[in-house]
């Protein structure tokens, strides 16, 4: 079946393994008339790239996106966007233990036990670079919503136990620090805990948080299709997630009706809410307020330290991952959960065109 | 665009509103050969039925469920399944100010802005009655399963601040009490602080935690379709749902990886975990380890207490909601979460079918 | 698998048997704010109903379709719309040798190879009662259509050797005979060679064509949903329907480049085109002009005579179908064809509204 | 919208331009386990590549397939597998009239009224080299087939007017012919005509015809994805096909039923048909017997004679398309429906799978 294709009116289909001759994406269904270049794609890219400071892998992945269809004279056509980063890494080399044994926390076990066997190399499918395509993809869908007035934002939360509260938020800070954090004090902070998880031989997970401002109310589609539950499904796929929450989120398990609903006021003509408990949806449709998102990630498996585990013939035995590794997956996932949420809210755009009988007549009847 | 439709192979489409005529799903890609009756379905729609305590409605709902098609002498014939359950409260009355209000915590804005206007009986669409048609299927799916050695329990993990630790479960408890806790003692706490939300005019929310047994491994799409991600839109998708988790969910922000990583061991010819951090998935595939999922739940929106709103004229006014209301959503949601997941596990199971060459050939090959 | 949706944006879910309690459709897409009553659809339905004439069967079916969802205060609201049509001939009895034989020319024996039993009543799934669905369906989005400014009519070209020449159509004729041949004269030619077929204890295959008016240039999708390869999908899924045909269709294999393109002029700054060989679409999509589809239908399967066929034990027989059968399928399928092409416009005018970026800023920046 | 993406279980999603980049194709949903080579690819390409013959372009196009991703040490691993095929024809030249007229018969009408603009060299996406894709995946997928006792041939049925009889089909003439005729002195013949349509700058349409052989009895999905209605959009989605029958096609509309039904009969435990006017498909399963189907092709529309025609300005203008021209697509398409025909039969393939209980049992119960 096909799990490597995603959304249903904005649609991409990724594809490549972390050692294969090269990594990419097909993006079906962007309109046309959208400029659009090679370098916007590889500000995105760049965010993703490993190398940036000493808590993400010195592995030297150049990572250059290249326009193979799609684009005429600057601008989308309509049909297929194919996007295409060659992988610079493929020498042939000694794999190790990786080849033979299942490494705990990775999902070199439940590959084998699917298909039968699993190009090993780097990770194959299951690397972190399969997340190139979902980039590449998410800089033209985020290129689409700015078009339309939509924003989104994503940046670290935490790491570890080092939590940023949402009154020492400095969103103007978030590109300052290696970390993407939107408070250099914090990011500074989380870079000694870091430092210590390295000296450990040990890893440290945290929470990316995403904000999407400019939402149209309405968007999502009643049901199973609901503005949150898309999101959820989104952001869950990216590798290392391990939960989703919206607005108030798990909080909202201890709270009661009479604060965690949000009153509506009007000014100005606009229907506004008091507060944002809801974090921008409601019955599963973007209500107007900004919306809010987070994802835990948990810590890198790839560790130095020696681990039990079981090689492909069933046989008990010992590994410890050798190399280089980032201590925290977050930084550079930062990019990869703002990509799946401008992917998934281009989506959904499209989708809640044709919610109302006006809007085809809009577009059908308007040449008349 | 489609938003009543889910599963990709066993799929599935439900429709209603509140106080239509009726509300139904309709199942496409149900196995040929699978016994059903009307009394398997009935029983799972008895738990997700008001009135069974005084802390869910006392409205009497006798929701009978109907099988119209798909079912020959007893078993599924391979076409589509239209199960159907007539609305009982169907007479015309007074909505009094939720015909002319957006309810705080409600879809009606969100609807109203989507669509240009709304069934506003009941809640119409956006009503927790929507939920019937998920459970009805996933009656079937649940089955299903139990034909494959799989099984899915949820329950009730906390209500407000009483939460069950994981070491206090007594699973053959969950049906003594009204709200579904494998605890009796911690139920009896949660009654109480219920008692006080009813007094006080207002609404709590929870948690419920969903296990599935007898997974067997590999199962779950890579990429976007993984098994945590698809059960993260499927459960995201229930109504009141602001936060899901698989296995540590959001504790793995505070992890480091040496504890996070489940070890791999080998025992009497078995490839066995130490421990499930992971939630039995790993790169989005069942790892053969018991899978657990958290859903949060927010608290009832409906509450007597008076609140600011603003009226479909975009006028300032305030709204209390009248009427019976349970002050908890969570015990009867519990049937409805482990339906999602049970209609999510059957869908990917199918799709796992095709993942290797010889599991075709067992099939194609086998009749020469 | 899913066999029983249709569409992508606009799209059904058919259910039901030929003898079971009901059958049934579910739209889920339909823009909010189409005026819909029972009434329209019933008159598409009625133009289905058996028992028109002496050349379609005598048996009495009401057919009366329910409308159970999805329109509130004479409008549809964007949520699903449940159709259902109560079955009235469902008391037991003897289905004779149709129970444990394989009709020639019909589905029972494949549904028993794929499914390993089947429902025989009647014909169960594979009966033309499952057409029911698709015509209620067809009827809503005719009605969208018209909304549109768009037009569907089918008809019947031929019946036997008794074949209608395009310059002998009278449109306005069609309703006026019971064959729905657009020239009386053809007609009662037609109905005395049914009357040889009905003497002989035979039938008749004929041809039904379809031409849609109004259709707006540029819509269908490239490659593969191209508006006649879906067009092509949607009628060759009706039962009896053995080749489908566009424009010239098969004449264009004899024919030569400079007769068969059709050159375009200006005229008042429309783009229009001298002669019309494509039928309508260039490259997959409409081209402004009116398209025109072909299908051809099978004679009945169903005849008295005896035939040679095999048990479901899998031994020689005989069989003879007995019961009033009619001599030719094409009159009660012109609804059928015509409603399925509603279904593929409908559905490819949603698809194209996200064709360029100007589409989703009127929608979307319209507001500021 | 997204119209380049094929397939339900094995799905594929083409891209590119004839002038662009590359061309290519991603399949997702390939089981793992394949034996799979880029010569196997090559050799599918090879038959639709130009310059074969004086009848077809004298064009030199490589067109060598690239395996990107999916493989690993020549097994398919499940992932998905990249194609592509660099274009080498990309230097800037005068496209002349092209650029702003719209030819007669092409879509470049059709694109610029949908996305606004067109990229105009060469036909862009509209381009024949657009199935190159198609190729590249069908190969893959007859692979899978041959794997499974499945074997699909396609050839040109007829030129024209010359048409090979059934009675005079020399299958293993096939390749030994430039035209892919089952008859060389008949080939002959549609050279001599072919000849004569050069010399009077026209082009030629004509008949492919394709065969499946092995199929199992009661694949395809009942209602809208039976056999024949999927076979019918996907050949009728490759770009010149106007028309595709089953079996006795178009002229089941002449027969009668006691000829046109085929007779089951059993011999050595197999259940037989005396005849096939079915062409392989009962109620849109396949019967357990050859499936045939033909798909009409137009006559080539650029013709260097001079044609009426309209500008993007809409003025009225002539165009005669200079350059070299195939006179006829049938020859170069025979390997394009081949590949449309095994890409959905292993899609129908797939979809089965889950038809059954005891299917699933087979698989998930096995292991106990």
């Amino acid at each position: 079946m096909t799990g490597s294709i995603y959304g249903n009116s904005f649609t991409i289909t990724t594809w490549g393994e972390s050692h294969g001759a090269a990594i990419g994406v097909v993006i079906d269904g962007c309109p046309a008339g959208l400029p659009l270049t090679e370098d916007h794609i590889q500000t995105f890219l760049n965010r993703r790239k490993p190398g940036q400071s000493k808590y993400t892998t010195a592995r030297q992945e150049s990572d250059r996106a290249e326009i193979l269809s799609g684009v005429f004279e600057g601008r989308t056509t309509g049909t297929p966007i194919s996007l295409m980063v060659r992988n610079m890494d493929q020498r042939s080399r000694d794999y190790g233990q990786i080849k033979d044994c299942f490494r705990p926390g990775h999902a070199d076990y439940t590959f084998h036990e699917k298909y039968g066997f699993r190009d090993y190399r780097g990770g194959g499918r299951t690397s972190g670079r399969e997340t190139i395509g979902r980039v590449a993809a998410g800089a033209v869908a985020s290129l689409l919503l700015e078009n339309l007035g939509i924003h989104i934002t994503a940046y670290t939360k935490s790491i570890g136990s080092i939590v940023i509260p949402n009154e020492s938020y400095r969103y103007e800070e978030i590109y300052e620090n290696p970390l993407y954090m939107p408070n250099n004090a914090y990011a500074r902070d989380a870079a000694l805990y870091l430092e210590e998880c390295i000296k450990s031989q040990d890893s440290s997970g945290g929470v990316i948080e995403c904000i999407i401002e400019g939402m149209p109310a309405g968007v999502g589609e009643p049901v199973f299709r609901k503005l949150d539950a898309c999101l959820a499904q989104a952001v869950m796929s990216v590798g290392a997630v391990k939960g989703v929450e919206i607005g108030d989120g798990f909080q909202v398990s201890r709270a009661k009706g009479s604060t965690n609903n949000d009153p509506f006021y009007e000014e100005n003509g606009q229907i506004l809410k008091r507060s944002n408990h809801s974090g921008g949806t409601l019955g599963g449709l973007s209500d107007g307020g900004r919306v809010v998102l987070r994802a835990a990630v948990k810590p890198t498996p790839s560790i130095s330290a020696e681990q039990e585990t079981v090689d492909i013939h069933g046989q008990n035995t010992h590994i410890a991952i050798t190399g280089r590794h980032d201590p925290v997956i977050v930084p550079r996932a930062v990019v990869v959960v703002e990509s799946m949420a401008a992917l998934t809210v281009a989506d959904l755009l499209m989708d809640n065109m044709s919610a109302k009988i006006e809007y085809l007549q809009k577009i059908y009847l308007k040449k008349n």
